[in-house]
């Protein structure tokens, strides 16, 4: 599918018969082409539904904004809609936050320069000043914006304020060491997607490889969520495991659990860029 | 979601747009609520289209075959649709045919008496007469049907077709070590599931597990697929796979593999049962 | 191997140089062939070490008391080993606990029936009557040992001792819904093997699959482990995880977990039975 | 384990009694403590028996060369042992070949300026000129050597024999898309690492995730094996599988496998590097 003809539309209100006529005629009657399309309900009796479209744009006889417009006079205001249209040609804006370990932040740097991500990359922040030759040899913008104790909090969140509003759509956290304020959080809400190292809910808080190591639990697990106020608890996106056994000292679960948050957040963000994921309560819908 | 009250509309067409406001536009029409929909276009210009619904029937304004008429009148025949409407309620005939392992009948007779495969089993049949007291067990006709040699072949199938036809919707070969004719074969298009005891295509034809113990493979597999006049070259529907290593001696490799056939034979067999499968060409769509 | 000639020694000890030496020595002086081998260090120095050896004993000089007799003068003393001899053909008595649900039990029961597992089964207990039939079905007596409030544990617990003492070498709670007394644990030190039906430690506690479902996880899992007072911490011998999605309902968790809580007992199970495990302090070293 | 300090020790010979007490008190004798120790035996009566040992050196009373020796003389000659005794501090030299895929060259790469393998890397050579800049990011010589066609081959390997023949001690192929000649796979036996993009022995050959597709298997796989003259048939290392539906199309399969081969490389790589692997006829032994 040509990028530049593909729109999609998410929506969520509450399930009642007759939702995916309305919309599916809709779009037919202004001549799009509807090429993928998932839906979710909670419970077909006064649950709540939620609804992801990918449609091909050429035929239709509305300009963006009249489409929008029309979508919801027509469809979103009878049903009652929470909806958002967007085009897979207006690549949002991603910034990362990292601190001392690359593998997380080279991960997406990699993958956007193969056109993995469909993003752009304002910059790369970091507490640390360790990763500006990685952002220079990805051509990416480096921001070192150091925080070493609990008193420059506030002046970092300030400075990252400062060089992320308006300039990015939203914040990957890869492997970013540092508890962001409520306050910081507020300004990014289901904007901030972290990746923890461990299966949450297990081994929530700080140094969760240790506390595996000493459980003697003999899987591992890395966890993307988005960021609430409330520390490792935010709705979750995506999570994998992998085996470990007695043998494997904490070394050994650091170096194989890197491969999993590379894996796990890279995952998350493209399912978050291509407009899959849908926030309910404390949940997600992914529509992968 | 009540069994009693569940629909399932299965279609098949040429890809083009409107398909999708067309058949639920229908449905809301007679009184239908939607509460499963998946498709998928191998090409929205040119390819083809594939439908899965679940709908709840207790508003509708129309009985069992007034419903498939007027879809037909209404939707199926302009759009050139292949399609396939059937109610939850109505379990369909599911007989097995084993061989000297159990496994593979076990589990489905277990989870069938559990309530997770929702079918009714007219029967077992079996070339040896070892499985005749589990069958006992759960209740279930058993019929021996001896097959020892190539000769015995003929009249084999002439009994189990005496057997089967009529009394049967469709025929699972739980690990049945018989080759069947093309003649035989014909009768059950797409209707005989088989779980193969490898990776397919790696290691197609006799003692799989003896095959790949042979390479030195570091992962086994199971296969579950339709089975056509080509001997382990049907369409795929599920595999699974199991890490094993140097020191898994061949009757280790069996013990693991029985586990993966167990778990891929009755996933397969539960989509089937569930309307979730649809064959294109030599390959599977799955809406699992 | 022939099960007949097999024996297997489990020593721990402080770790020092010499072990490997002085233990594979005494071994080769008395006529036995080690077919396997695995060791464990938890540091070389000042750590605590643990090894594993399967054994041949046909060419031995030595009869099977007089064998236990010679390691302790001549190895086991010197290096202050904790130690254990056993003989594959001497087969321990493993009694099972379940209640309403069937799954657990029955794969035991299934998996000894086919010879996977090498143990005496000398009943199953239930504090319901529902598993009478399927234990009859393996041959396998049965005790209904009701117990539905809290009031009645200490009687059941009589009852059960009753049972068991002196007829069972370990337990099996194969989904077992009361807790035990600590006074009960006691008695079967690191011979009590539980399934709990989540990744432990997450989801400790009643009804996992419920708060999974609440908290929102993509991966779901099982966790075997050996009993002590303090409930669901104890010991991790195997965990397993499958992959979930929002449309999984409360149901569907509970039917892809019961799948999940079968393969890790069984394999819990069988590394008991085959003398694989030795617990270290909370954890587990498995020599699978 | 401090690198400086550790040995290993592989061995190969016949299955007899007395090997294990022979070995480990030879090491005990002249001072060294074992650390690890795997053995495999393909059958304790007239089998192969393999063993892989690490050991700290501080308290031996050997130097190297008379450690080798003293082995030799002492154990190895009257065991008829093939053997190799190699030191963690001496990193071995590894080469990587690549064409215009990165994906693979650049995560090791990567592990290697993490510390995740313990090589040096003398060059990444190329038929493409892409991965230069990539090469010297990471402060590796590129060598772009060009080979289009047949034609090209004899050069292009000589010129390759030149760079390589006393500056690597072994080869990964990174996605190399070029056939290596019998003779070149002859002058480095067991020591070129491939890695295929399937599941080994499916899809041998050109474009195996086109062929994946076109059979609808519902697992893509990756295989590390060992070069010989046969194509894709030498000693598989690792492999690994992920889960695929009928709605990824190839390119799908082909950022999915990326993963995959990823993943399976390293892992294979770090084996060979830490003296884990064992070639035994077409199959490997690893002692992972």
């Amino acid at each position: 599918m040509s990028e530049d003809r593909t729109a999609r539309l998410l929506i969520r209100c509450a399930d009642r018969p007759g939702i995916v006529a309305a919309v599916s005629g809709f779009l037919y009657r202004h001549g799009a082409n509807i090429t993928e399309l998932d839906q979710h309900s909670t419970d077909p009796s006064g649950g709540r539904f939620f609804m992801r479209l990918e449609f091909q744009t050429p035929g239709m006889d509305l300009a963006r904004e009249s489409l929008a417009r029309a979508f919801e006079d027509e469809v979103a205001q009878r049903l009652g809609m929470d909806w958002r249209l967007s085009y897979a040609a207006q690549r949002p804006r991603m910034a990362i936050l990292a601190s001392a370990q690359d593998h997380a932040a080279l991960e997406l740097l990699w993958r956007h320069s193969r056109g993995e991500l469909k993003v752009e990359i304002p910059c790369l922040i970091s507490n640390h000043d360790t990763l500006r030759a990685a952002a220079a040899s990805f051509d990416v913008t480096f921001h070192h914006v150091p925080w070493q104790d609990a008193g420059q909090r506030a002046a970092a969140e300030a400075r990252m304020t400062e060089l992320l509003e308006g300039r990015a759509d939203f914040l990957v956290l890869a492997r970013y060491m540092r508890i962001l304020s409520a306050e910081f959080v507020a300004r990014w809400p289901n904007r901030i997607i972290n990746i923890h190292h461990s299966f949450l809910p297990a081994f929530a808080g700080a140094d969760p490889y240790r506390q595996a190591h000493e459980r003697g639990v003999k899987i591992i697990g890395a966890t993307a969520h988005y960021v609430t106020a409330a520390l490792d608890e935010g709705p979750i996106i995506e999570q994998d495991t992998a085996r470990v056994s007695h043998s494997d000292e904490l070394d050994a679960l650091r170096r194989l659990g890197r491969d999993l948050e590379r894996q796990v957040l890279a995952r998350a963000v493209r399912w978050h860029v291509e407009d899959r994921i849908i926030v309910d309560g404390n949940k997600t819908i992914v529509f992968a």
